[in-house]
């Protein structure tokens, strides 16, 4: 008898976010279940890795039944020590969220719930990456749920090519609101970065990082563009950032 | 009279990393320059943004004669506090380094380094990220000062499309054992990672990340296979991660 797909689940948000506990919903019907997760939101963390520390590894009994654990690292942290300290066999998925936000276009850049997706893909493990468009850290997961399980699910049944990944936004609203799924490309925007800088009470200046979205694509084939007429926007993903049709222009450079 | 181009200078290794002052030294007949650097090593930081907490800049001595400012933050933090806060008029360039070890390959994406170069590239400015293959702190990098004052006065002079940086990446050794430059595609490597697992004198597991740099391309025209030969690898790098060759095949899939 084959074995059941073995599914990694980890996050962002840590692993007391609201938004896992419905991954972990989404994915017991499809397999076995193992999550590794960071033990503090991550979020903004990007593909950051811990060098100069140590990582501490915690038996959690956050989800009842489902064998978990806490990393003190980052979320890509949390994804190497699974397949190369927790799993005995390679897993068969790698799910990432359900992150409490949007990680559309630029934004997939800054995220923690993307970057542990690509760093499945990198190790050639099928991986997607979830978020739903509100912050608030009581969002009502329902429908992200929904379509989490009916997207790995076909992740599972058709494989998706080595080196690449799934990023899928779901938008905020009930699942009656939502128009169904588009394939998209990544839209281009990003932060007008603000800060609110502030004096302590001992008179040293510090800054909060704020910011406005601004969108620069008027596409209609973007994530973007399908998250604003409700669809949930699923943009494959893959890690070559070489600007290929730059390599001519710059060969004919002077740099003898 | 026109102003000198302001190029912004920041890194990953601190702001008293060997590799940023000979960065310093390198820009100096190209421009005004200003530093902003973290106050401390953010090596593997990738593209992380602080969020919960707030952020510290600090004037800085470092560099006589130079406006230079240390950022409690990540290098993305301290390109866009410069950008933001720090600077007058935006930059015409920014560079970042010289990295203590390569960026080549997969490692761009777990780079602060390459991080800071490719935030420029997202605000639009001409952006440079540049490493020397040499994890030594007390490493030689005369050569990589060189090709850094060559490549960078080249851009200021062609301009490099908006939404695009470099990625150079430097051989170990003197100027003249190096080949000369090589405009590249990024290679496709990956880390078989490993974890040196200790426990503390409390009875506490613990892990260092440690692994095996593993090339999976045999391309000729890879940063990877230039460095081998011993020329200095340039890839432009953009920050589009759509997978554009899988919107068809995703089409098919049963979403309904």
């Amino acid at each position: 008898m084959e074995n059941k797909p073995l599914i990694l689940i980890t996050n962002d948000d840590s692993i007391t976010a609201k938004g896992i506990s419905y991954l972990v919903k989404a994915m017991k019907p499809l397999g076995e279940i193992v999550v590794v997760a960071p033990d503090r939101p991550q979020s903004g963390m990007g593909h950051a890795i811990t060098i100069h520390d140590p990582l501490r590894l915690k038996k959690s009994d956050q989800f009842e039944g489902i064998e978990s654990y806490t990393c003190s690292g980052t979320p890509v942290d949390s994804v190497k020590l699974a397949i190369y300290e927790v799993l005995n066999r390679r897993p068969d998925l790698i799910v990432s969220g359900i992150n409490h936000g949007s990680n559309a276009a630029t934004n997939i850049l800054y995220s923690g719930t993307m970057s542990a997706a690509i760093e499945g893909a990198i190790e050639s493990i099928p991986s997607i990456g979830f978020s739903l468009l509100d912050f608030d850290k009581d969002a009502d997961f329902e429908a992200a749920a929904h379509y989490a399980t009916k997207i790995s699910e076909q992740v599972l049944i058709n494989g998706i090519p080595k080196g690449t990944c799934l990023n899928v936004n779901i938008p905020k609203g009930k699942l009656e609101t939502l128009k169904g799924t588009k394939i998209c490309r990544q839209g281009k925007a990003f932060w007008e970065d603000s800060f609110d800088k502030r004096t302590d009470p001992f008179g040293n200046e510090y800054f909060w990082l704020t910011g406005n979205f601004t969108i620069l694509d008027k596409g209609d084939d973007t994530d973007l563009a399908a998250l604003e007429k409700n669809y949930v926007s699923i943009v494959p993903t893959q890690f070559d950032m070489t600007a290929h049709h730059l390599i001519g222009e710059l060969n004919e450079w002077d740099l003898k």
